[in-house]
């Protein structure tokens, strides 16, 4: 029976897969952002009291989760699964987290599609009934990733507008099946479907072009989306991506529009989380990215929307450049993906 | 309805989820083992025809699935999902194994218990009516890994004896849903249950030690599968442990004896891949490693003793050591992970 495959991409959850709670830990410029007030946790030092950037890094995810779980009226003995993927090489810091919490593990690498893939998996786990609460989360930290792709932050390089700054920041949800969701919430927030995104390459070989390089993955996921769910953009009260940045969400704006969708719609539905964790006069260039940033402003802000009703429907793309540090020395351009979960408020 | 959880840590599936294909390629030194004549294809040369080792394990990658595919007679445009994983930084063999096959990928880091964590989630997939067909595999080159974590190739340094040799191999199956599944097949293999480690730190240090750091938590995962399955080790014709290579498997051997099991029943069930893919006279040290190793061991050889009724119940245990190339500066040692999967001929 493959009841729950919808078109070509794209899952559906027929049992109500429910967010229960919801974890977060920014980075002191992020908490100086726009979004500011929304996170649990705003650090006054991105060192997190921690020796290494890395340490802090880990320490915010552990964090991020342990909120998340704590939201949702769970331990960690009460979680069966805990899915979470970092940017760090070999997820030091999901790594580091699955063995303080004693949680079983999977890690999961989607570069900055981090998070909408371990809600994916997450919501098939407990949809299919595999699990009764998991736990989903990624994170990113400015200084470990900076040092990890491109420069020493001791450089002090300069940084072409282009450029995105990667969010320091780690979010978490925990998604528990239908019965054993916490009945006290006012809005519970469902996932409905989900669509697992394809590998796309435009191309792009510059670090610094993170935007063009992760939007055609985006446009080619929603468009699949759409299509095999049959819906139209405006079916969502909101869509956004994760981490395209300025730069990258004017090509998919015009990838969109020239895929024929309605300008007018894709202007008032769509966003991106790039766009909205930093404002213009923080001095970031391109945007916020990472894992962290969509994130953090998924259970930040967005899923505090949905509770609040303001957001009943949401489309939540995290879009993830599959920048490697060797790569580019061989030759290879940079590979974009996108996954994007289907949210409701019942 | 949690129907297909059971214990704390595993699943069972109950839609028969069934392997229709497999493929793997072996590297040169690989081929002249043991399990040679088991591979589909063996290189003459690990450089595989292409100008650098990365993409040579790409291709290899790509060549396993592809023949995984087509001996369940599908095409890349049948193939609902891609799973893998590989040891490469930003897992830059599986990213650029899913950009030239199209197929919808969600990437995973398991280090090398990646080829479980694959078959696992392919298998949740498939059994939870997600996908029709799911490609998962993993793989793994001696001549990239040793770079990224230890030393370059060139510098010719001395290796200890503990040290294990990176398997140069990749494998991969697909995992069809029941009514699916090629009829044309004798021995059909299933996914009947599975069990998701823990992260285990068993505090070692040295990157030649890998066995050691790893063999922790394949003793936990062995021992929660078999109480949440209330089976014992003889259930299993053999279970298998992925690379913990010859000090690794001794030492499995004493901790499963210490926690009670039967020391000769342990002796005949069980083995491991990382001490069956070379021989002694290979000068591989500890044995084989890598996330290719399990990948091959199963896709090439014990899949094909399934296939051939040799075996009719089978535990893989990949096993992985979540080793980063930063944290042993900053103090860490490294942990250790193993998933389950059982797989039984019907």
């Amino acid at each position: 029976m493959i009841r729950k495959k919808i078109g070509r991409q794209s899952v559906v959850f027929t049992e109500s897969p429910c967010i229960t709670g919801r974890g977060n830990v920014a980075g002191e410029k992020e908490g100086k952002g726009p979004l500011g007030e929304c996170f649990d946790i705003v650090l006054k030092d991105d060192m997190y009291g921690e020796k290494s950037w890395e340490k802090a890094e880990s320490k915010m995810l552990k964090e991020a989760m342990l909120k998340a779980a704590a939201r949702a009226g769970k331990t960690p003995e009460d979680i069966d699964v805990m899915l979470s993927g970092d940017l760090l090489n070999q997820l030091m810091s999901s790594s580091f987290t699955a063995r303080d919490t004693h949680i079983p593990f999977l890690g999961l690498y989607g570069a900055c599609s981090t998070m909408t893939e371990s809600l994916l998996i997450a919501s098939v786990l407990v949809d299919g009934g595999y699990a009764r609460h998991v736990l989903a989360g990624a994170s990113s930290h400015f200084c470990t990733a900076e040092r990890q792709f491109r420069m020493p932050v001791e450089h002090g390089n300069q940084r072409p507008p282009s450029a995105q700054w990667t969010a320091t920041a780690a979010g978490a949800v925990v998604v528990s099946a239908g019965e054993a969701a916490n009945l006290s919430l006012k809005s519970r927030v469902y996932a409905e479907s989900a669509t697992i995104g394809r590998v796309i390459d435009a191309g792009i070989k510059d670090a610094n072009q993170m935007g063009a390089a992760m939007a055609p993955a985006a446009v080619d996921t929603l468009l699949n989306h759409l299509e095999d769910t049959g819906r139209s953009l405006d079916y969502y009260d909101m869509v956004v991506t994760g981490d395209l940045g300025y730069i990258g969400k004017d090509i998919m704006m015009d990838l969109l529009a020239d895929a024929g969708l309605n300008k007018k719609m894709i202007f008032t539905h769509y966003d991106d989380c790039g766009t909205m964790l930093f404002s213009k006069s923080q001095d970031v260039h391109g945007g916020a990215s990472g894992c962290g940033c969509s994130a953090a402003v998924f259970t930040g802000h967005l899923l505090k929307q949905m509770e609040q009703g303001k957001i009943k429907k949401l489309l939540l793309m995290s879009t993830g450049a599959l920048l490697s540090t060797i790569s580019p020395f061989q030759g290879e351009s940079i590979p974009g993906i996108a996954h994007a979960v289907s949210l409701e408020v019942r």
